[in-house]
């Protein structure tokens, strides 16, 4: 709109809404990068649950305008050795602890730089609580245009955690679920690209179940198991108006199989 | 305050914050429409429940100022043929599927059109995430100065789904409930109107309880039943420091009855 | 960033998420103050807790830039006879009802006023919902410059909810716990100057238990009790991956003796 619009800084913590953590967060942020918008992407993620972040990052920031400046949180290690990170890939900015969150945002061409450099760090800095006193500084110093390389100097071995791809076998893919929504529905890791025109799919998970691939989640019965491609752009498995996590038991890692069936 | 200011765009989904679909979909008319603020009205509607998402939009439109642009997605079916709603009414727009989620935006002189302009939507349309794919989209353009008539053709026969109002009985104003709040308070569609100066009222429901009218909650002890006028502009059926929903069994579209009292 | 960067609006409320409340203050505050950013600090009090509250407003708002205005609003008084106050301290503003919960913006220095003005007010007053009809447009007028004395005229006798500051006794410090977080971590309200270096320090509690002092969650192990000095800057009582508040049944008011341990 206005020519002068900064990229917003994306948030994404395990810190809820409720004790004011991330509002200091955005605090420390109104204060060193006045005017540039905020966005929360989750705040909601499970205490601790690095996975379900890495999975939202990775499947998120590119909906995201470029120079986007992302600040993800979850972080057990803190007060620790563990080293804070920044990336700059896809033409957008990654912040966060070097535990495997940023994996998503990573690739060949990554600049991964390890935070350091403590004149960007608000002046004093807990051992609690480095969203606030280092990784909220040094995204709003970026956004202000702060050099990146001013965060601390290069390095090549990120902690990464990646779900492996899917693989092919004789019975079919073999993928797992890496992601369980709110709703209870179990996403995997098979991108939707797996699946061929023509062709009729179900997945089969290790309860036996069978979840035959649908388009919408419009064209299913209540109560009936149903395989879509989901908002995350990958194949997800649901019980419409139920919790396909609870009806099956099922959860991230648990392997699912995909198949062409009988027509 | 700046004159170069934007009305804002203001969401309404029952997405809930968790799973980080309502970051993207800002992420999303961040990227269009940078610079234009964005509001949540809330993302905690129970998931499908349409009647309360468009109360919700019915009594808050009017505290945002003009050319205010609402977002309202409860979609259960979304993939579906189900069209899409453009509404300009009342000096602002509404976004949302056409389910009934608008029918609180919509009067006689409202401009409703069908959403079918593809060029504004984003380049992959996925069958579930009409919010994400096309409904931000076609706000973000709106608010960075698309001509309306441009998101699709005219239309008059939006689906609508508004509780009917109150009627006149021999026992008095028979009205309904219409929306429960976290609290569980028993919100009616009384307008407050209808209560004249000098009379005294009690509302009745079907359980026989008498709600009788206060001022405020502060005239009431705890655990006393009451109705008020609550923060909605409708008469409401509260329990101080309880939980009305709870103790009476009642919920949406319960009948109230609300009758002068022998003082 | 920008040199028109207006500094923040901050909330703090008890009205939760669900409703719609805090989306219809925001819409208020866009009508009144375009342009200015509103950050959410939290709106997840529990219902009523004046005390929480307090103590999150006390212990966040120096993180927010000076001119930032604070509107905190958890209210079981509204509609009686109870005051609004603005208060002008820390060089920073702050609005809310006159029961407590602004208790640690007020130093000696403060400039506080009752809010009488009703020019500032939306032109309907409801008795139930302050937050929207007074406490908002008075805090946007503020932001768009209106003078403070405007919003009405001085009082010196604000109530004050304080816990008392930790005593020195023969068998150590004696504190309280003045909040409690979502982890169930118990928040005391010992600052971290009370421990010197050198110096081995526990904490214990009614319950007998004692919470050795360590430097961060990482170097306990899971199940493990430890105080730390935490997010808020206080001594605050955790258990490893568990919840403090569930295991030790301790809560607000509860007393906390902090003493040199032997070595």
């Amino acid at each position: 709109m206005s020519d002068t619009a900064h990229p917003p800084i994306v948030l994404l913590t395990d810190f809820g809404l409720q004790d004011g953590y991330v509002g200091v967060m955005k605090g420390v942020i109104a204060g060193i990068a006045p005017g540039v918008p905020v966005i929360d992407l989750s705040h909601e993620i499970p205490a601790q649950d690095i996975p379900s972040a890495a999975f939202l990052l990775e499947t998120s920031w590119s909906y995201f305008p470029e120079r986007s400046l992302f600040l993800a949180v979850v972080d057990p290690g803190v007060g620790s050795s563990r080293r804070g990170l920044g990336v700059r890939s896809h033409a957008r900015f990654f912040i966060g602890p070097d535990n495997g969150i940023l994996s998503g945002a990573l690739d060949v061409d990554s600049e991964i730089r390890s935070i350091e450099n403590a004149k960007l760090w608000l002046a004093e800095v807990s051992k609690t609580f480095h969203g606030r006193d280092i990784f909220a500084p040094v995204a709003a110093a970026l956004a202000t245009g702060t050099p990146f390389e001013q965060i601390g100097p290069l390095i090549s071995d990120p902690i990464r955690r990646e779900a492996p791809p899917p693989t092919h076998t004789s019975a079919g893919l073999v993928g797992q679920i890496v992601y369980v929504d709110r709703f209870g529905n179990l996403v995997t890791n098979f991108p939707p690209e797996l699946l061929r025109d023509g062709e009729t799919w179900a997945a089969l998970t290790p309860d036996g179940a069978e979840w035959p691939f649908r388009g919408t989640y419009a064209d299913t019965a209540p109560g009936e198991r149903c395989a879509v491609v989901g908002g995350f752009r990958r194949i997800e498995l649901s019980i419409n108006r139920g919790s396909a996590a609870q009806v099956s038991g099922l959860g991230i890692g648990s392997a699912v199989l995909l198949r062409a069936t009988s027509q």
